[in-house]
């Protein structure tokens, strides 16, 4: 008895503790690294405040993305926590997730630089809009994989699983809806992407629906 | 019995051992981050001494920053050692505290370039303290949250908890002060500021009333 | 009994938990760094679908060198699977494995701005090439002295261990060849280290060998 | 008995954990931060062997900060597995000791980028070697504060604690010695560092000493 829950302790750590940790750093340094992009003009002395002010499409790139990395981490999270091990494809399938959250901040910075100015803003926020999609596909895919390889916790309800699964789909319906509509009136998509994040990031909506 | 513990087990590292995980990751990149500023201008051989002593502003402001997130990481692991489970509220209300606390680079480095500069020191001061309030309001908000929401241990002393709620207020005020002060002494409230940092960060005061 | 467990468990756990916790911060910064490299020329508006199309150096380089730190740190994973405890040596072994990680940003950096440019393109190739083969050669080393010291888990199964120090190996002759090739055909070598690191990364080839 | 356990388990695993995670997280970016410092002039396409060549002084200053943090962590590490819990002080005199080990970065780039200019070489590596000095002084301060206030786990052997004690002093000494000496002779000095530096990474002389 002792023996039967020796290994299979060990198997439980074995891939899912240092998954966690990697996954937690590589999450935190791109959440962190997004306020490297944020700065005003050498020699704004004379009017700072302005300068400050003329920022807006910085701090609105670093809410979006912060939200945007800030619910995948959440959703990670509550991936891993019916997570029961890992194996060699989860791991990989977690590694390519990873590249395209790691690969937001660059997006970020095109869309806060080129933000109404034209054609520009169009091309950044279609390659904004893509990345956001692809970390959205990504996180389906590691859920989904690892419920069909039987990787969860044996106790894990089945209904909680569907429940997942479900929220985490429509997110991809809304990030095609405003990819599209991007390439006509980008300003437009961004501020879908930002009611995207704030919805997934403000606490008001779960209040009632995870009370404990 | 067991069947009892295990769920409850369970249920206390879902959200919590990640949540600390990525916390820790987010303040200590910022709080390292925080060094990237500081650098002395190009081709300041001629007299590096001197150079090196200019950049005084940055040394102050690393200072300031460095102390001031090690004190709300310090509050955050105490919160965190109270703690019995986590809910989504409490993860969303924890990834806005992480959005203020990773802002604080930008303030930061607003500080060091401004500071002596007249109006834009004004600006620059004001925008920090904002930001040091902001991030006192939301660790406050967190534990608060976490007390009303019955998420901590059942064990925690009620005596306890009145005490962390007591140490978490006082900060909220002393920087309202501040950030009043600032608008007419901006380098005034700059070393309050520092005195609220060395306070928090410096053991002489806790020797007596923290010795196990 | 009790008494004997406790100090095992003790020593178990005393250098692995932090190298494994210090190892997985590098990977995880060493890889995030890497989107800081990505980006276009200031003023790109005109044509910033162009703009970004330039940069596919950076994209394969951060592809190749994302690539590679995520499968070094698999194979590091996968080391500390079978770590039963460390030693000081081992622990300055996985600190250089750690010092070539964490440079690998500077010749991605390389390779990223000199491809394509005759002579530099050759050089910037092989000191990638160098580096990507010191990697490989300390990750070795690490497993290797983990074998010879005796630090596995005492009911690792001898087979697994051989079946990962041949896994470990034959990187090494490919890095070594690419080396030689990048001097001819930089760009064929780039492209080469791209297929290791793809062949690495895709769970196509695992989906059979690794399934449970 | 089990009431026993129980609550010394938690005091155990109070301050420790996130203790052992926040520091490594700092080591780990301070460490991985260096190598941002490195790169060779824009438009070096035509002598990028020269130019890689002539940034020597940069791998020099990263080989030695590295290998230096590399050693704290380690002696952090050591520090830590005598630890059975942290209170409130250690917690502080730990952030003064991250403080200056995450300052290092600007030194780093003092002395990489100021060697050999005769006043500015005597001056960066000044302020260098009293950073490492700092470092060192802390680290020793943190674990004298664990021995004297009684934090360290009953069961640790006071021989041990006698030992480790000895290990973490002789560095003070050679910093002293390298600061003066760098007054009159800076390169000197920054061999100085190297040495110290590659004789506390290179596991040559811990072969003997720590074999199990």
């Amino acid at each position: 008895m002792a023996d039967d829950e020796t290994p299979s302790e060990h198997r439980r750590g074995m891939g899912t503790s240092r998954l966690e940790a990697f996954s937690d750093g590589v999450f935190a340094i791109a959440i962190t690294l997004l306020v490297l992009e944020i700065g005003v003009p050498a020699g704004s002395s004379d009017d700072l405040l302005g300068a400050v002010a003329d920022q807006w499409p910085s701090y609105l790139a670093y809410l979006i993305s912060f939200s945007t990395i800030g619910a995948v981490w959440l959703a990670h999270s509550a991936i891993t926590d019916y997570l029961y091990r890992a194996n060699l494809t989860l791991q990989r399938l977690n590694l390519l997730l990873l590249l395209v959250v790691a690969f937001l901040p660059f997006p970020t910075r095109l869309v806060a630089e080129y933000i109404r100015e034209g054609d520009a803003e169009r091309v950044a926020t279609t390659i904004y809009g893509l990345n956001l999609f692809l970390v959205s596909v990504l996180v389906s895919v590691v859920w989904r994989y690892a419920v069909h390889a039987k990787l969860l916790r044996p106790d894990a309800d089945s209904e909680e699983i569907q429940v997942l699964t479900r929220r985490l789909t429509p997110g991809l319906a809304g990030y095609v809806v405003l990819i599209v509509l991007g390439l006509f009136a980008p300003t437009l998509a961004v501020l879908g992407y930002l009611l995207i994040a704030v919805y997934l990031i403000v606490p008001a909506w779960s209040l009632r629906a995870h009370r404990p």
